[in-house]
């Protein structure tokens, strides 16, 4: 494939929580040469406003569900304030960001996610990317920046995993860029031994990924992140790398590289 | 001038506060045939969630000053909740519309108001309008929607006048199109008597504007309103028209047009 290099990476809540980690983060993103897309997460603001208006957070099997009322918090909070906070700074940054939902322009469709043992509310699962209006954007040297709201073009609004909305949209793009898709999260990497922070597993296939999963070493939160970065490298993303925000910063050889093969 | 028409809509908080109202409007908005461009205020949800929050609103001399937290709920609010329900409605309603804030893509420049007598906190007054990118959005049957936040180019977000952004942007716009301004709000028209909600003074002339201003006629909130609209008239905006919701739906002759001539 000759196309052009796009990168694209996801951060989460653990750079949105720290003003000075986001700063940082921000001017590294804002000094990528090539066409990128920022997708970020949610963070600790929402739950704190939520507080803050009283509401109490509805668990179902440690999972939180989106009801009516947690949905307006986390639209105003990641479309809103996160979203814009972001955009306003890579403006400062001359990174000509523009903060998009899913809604805007439809570029995220999804479906309320279907009913079957828990009812986890207004959370929305990816159907479709509007891959050619991004495209749009890109061609005019515009930054993409992606909160993880999307809508189901039935006038709903929905809350959405931030790794899948990223895993999705680098899948979409591929038919047009070479994508590189980079997961910032607080680890350096995939680690071989949750108690060590440095022992990072440099390479992971998928032959070794059905393998760590079977050995128990990928648990918990990394399942759904690792089976969102081999998706995307099933459906034609070129690269996935997992690491902390010095992959950003090529500073780095400390991180995890995913490949099929 | 033979350039194409564009239509511009304003809807404030009489509006915006009431649902099916909103619902209505929207769904007349979406049908209008030309390119347009829908500017909306905020309304009574930010003093909502301000107050559900427990934060006492600021008041200078009767005016609301924009203070850090305030600035971060009319932020969550405008951009994120209503902006979003907004651009998700027209969505559904198969208007490809996509919501904005002055941050995105910089499509709108601000500063900080300059403090003479009284410091209204983090208010923006509008310097610079990106009519390029608003008009590559147009070309590609996008409908802008823009909210009244704008940024400094310095990483401050800014709470600005939604009237002042819609006839900043019809300015600007009017470079390229013939720019009809449309602002809706709870009364048919300027009113010859207040008390009177069918006085509509059906035409204003520059002349006449005048001379209502000096006989007390337009008065209070009418006043940078009407500054605004003819601010819009002297640099290049065609037609400035100004009425309740069927101004909209062309159902009604009882508005006011306002002209130079």
């Amino acid at each position: 494939m000759n196309n052009q290099l796009l990168k694209m990476v996801k951060i989460g809540g653990n750079i949105i929580n720290d003003e000075d980690a986001l700063c940082s983060f921000l001017k590294d993103f804002s000094e990528i040469d090539e066409p990128k897309i920022l997708v970020h997460g949610g963070g600790k603001r929402a739950t704190e406003i939520s507080e803050a208006m009283g509401l109490k957070p509805k668990m179902i099997e440690g999972r939180r569900v989106t009801d009516k009322e947690t949905l307006e918090v986390v639209t105003m909070v990641y479309a809103g304030l996160l979203n814009k906070k972001i955009t306003a700074q890579l403006q400062k940054l001359n990174c000509n960001a523009l903060g998009l939902s899913g809604a805007d322009a439809n570029c995220i469709l999804a479906h309320k996610r279907i009913v079957t043992d828990v009812d986890y509310g207004f959370a929305g699962d990816v159907d479709a990317i509007n891959a050619e209006f991004i495209k749009v954007l890109l061609q005019n040297n515009i930054t993409p920046v992606f909160c993880a709201i999307t809508h189901d073009k039935n006038g709903q609004l929905l809350n959405t995993n931030a790794d899948t909305i990223a895993s999705e949209i680098a899948i979409a793009m591929s038919e047009f860029y070479e994508v590189e898709l980079n997961f910032v999260f607080e680890l350096k990497g995939v680690l071989e031994n949750i108690a060590d922070k440095n022992s990072v597993i440099q390479h992971i296939n998928l032959k070794k990924y059905e393998q760590l999963i079977e050995d128990g070493v990928i648990s918990e939160g990394m399942v759904p992140k690792l089976h969102n970065c081999f998706n995307a490298l099933k459906k034609g993303v070129q690269k996935v790398n997992i690491g902390d925000a010095s992959l950003i910063k090529n500073t780095t050889n400390l991180f995890t590289v995913l490949s099929i093969e």
